[in-house]
């Protein structure tokens, strides 16, 4: 199972793209990296990708709207990892193209990183970003792809920080807004462990033509559950406020872009708990931490304990 | 000038849209709303229709994904005005298909609702949503659609409570965070004021196949000189803190979505200064405020004094 395909990464100086980069290198992979001749010198990414040769990942010069170099940098892998962002998820399309034409990829992992996209109940604007991954997802199957999907459900270092409390850079002391009743049950993923399973899952014929759910036990919390976890942690209550479903759903409406996308992720989370109100069943899918109990994921509480 | 074509405005739920049905309703203009049947009945949106009722706007049923609905409700008007959301932008190729085949349209106005694609300085995220809108304007150019972008700068109802601090319901008291040196200047225009210029345009020749720029200057501020302005008005000086341009660059690339696209735009507005460095030629472009000097919008220092 240890098998040690090589990688390439599209997309890997973006927000979840970094980790996956770092994990394959780490995990012995030989890495690529498709990365623009532009970026190399852009004061951000150039340090991400100085950090890549440091790894000793090679680098693709290319981009996915330039065929030539996507399918050149492609039959020099095994494996396709695209963690393109938001508004690049509809092209992906380009890369299922070239993967046709290179021939040798065997297996494409799609910019998932979040929802299972089949299964959750959002609300636009969500709602039709959700509908592009699943549009990418049948396009991928329909051409015979080999694919895996990963569900990563919420980013930890994103979300746990402010308790999805937007801009807040640590969770609050005094009072704190709990969408719906609190109860639905999300899961929060340390990025780097994002990263590692990610990368576990790419010689595991386990996960072969199956969503990669990451929802370790010790990860999958309710709202009311996180913010008692940190009340414990900092040994006081915070002064709760609910947001109904009904006003939640208003203050998505009456949001502008991007704050609208951002409550609707949180309605479909913490409300609908799409992260959670389905079994994995082993026609469609397979949990990281039951397949990799080596991994030593980072734990709500580790991330919490950083902030008391 | 002051005519009387029948107005369809499709999106007229979302966001801005609502304030363009209202305007249109209120100047007079025979106004209909392109709806979903499924929308009547929706909690959120059923409500926003109730109200376009009794302002006497007639629905349409229909959607932009649905051809004959789309050109069935355009036959029954002389302008459309789309305020469709972010993930529908490139779908307006659907309604510019929909004109040319109705034949009878005299005017489109896209939704746009912000900076001025063609002139932006926008870093990714924000740059292909910007390049969307653009290409839109492209397809309309290129069809020869007789057209007006409105391109309206800030939402002062959603900027100014919180002088863009995410998640702020009121302007701060204590401290406040300014993206790069705070000089660029922006501009906020309160919501309604945006609908009524849009709605003002709709019968005047000379914003055809114009920009028009809402960039009254009583609401034309950089950042410091929005603080300073509600330090006088609190008569209380805040302690600054400043984000040079690298780093909010380097926390562009770190946030997910959809942080990312909110700081983003903030760089565009607030760094580049996107709203206000470039003037206004007749070649392409009119002011608002200039040409229709009647209308009593709201003013920054109206807005702001709310909050004292």
């Amino acid at each position: 199972m240890a098998g040690n395909s090589k990688v390439l990464i599209i997309g890997g100086t973006g927000y979840i793209g970094k980790f996956v980069v770092e994990a394959s290198a780490k995990e012995g992979h030989p890495t690529f990296a498709l990365v623009r001749e532009t970026s190399v010198s852009d004061p951000v990414k150039g340090k991400l990708i100085d950090n890549f040769k440091n790894l000793g990942v090679q680098l693709s010069y290319g981009d996915i709207y330039d065929h030539e170099s996507l399918v050149k940098a492609m039959k020099q892998v095994d494996v396709v990892i695209s963690a393109v962002g938001h508004m690049q998820l509809k092209d992906q399309v380009k890369i299922i193209a070239a993967i046709k034409e290179a021939g040798n990829v065997k297996r494409f992992f799609p910019s998932e990183f979040g929802a299972d996209v089949d299964r959750a109940h959002a609300v636009e604007p969500a709602k039709t970003a959700f509908a592009t991954k699943a549009r990418i997802r049948r396009a991928i199957e329909a051409e015979r792809v080999p694919y895996t999907y990963v569900s990563c459900n919420s980013f930890a270092g994103y979300f746990l920080p402010g308790f999805a409390q937007p801009g807040a850079a640590a969770p609050p002391r005094d009072k704190v807004v709990i969408p719906g009743d609190g109860y639905p049950k999300a899961v929060f993923n340390y990025e780097g462990d994002i990263g590692t399973y990610t990368i576990k899952a790419v010689d595991d014929p386990r996960t072969l033509n199956k969503i990669l759910y990451i929802r370790p036990p010790k990860n999958t919390y309710s709202f009311y559950e996180i913010v008692a976890l940190w009340e414990k942690l900092i040994g006081k209550t915070l002064e709760k406020t609910y947001v109904p479903e009904d006003q939640l759903l208003k203050q998505i409406q009456e949001a502008p872009m991007p704050k609208n996308v951002g409550l609707a992720i949180r309605h479909s989370v913490f409300v609908k708990g799409d992260q959670t109100n389905f079994e994995i069943e082993r026609s469609f899918g397979v949990e990281a931490s039951e397949l990799y109990p080596d991994v030593k994921y980072t734990t709500v509480e580790e991330c919490l304990r950083h902030f008391v």
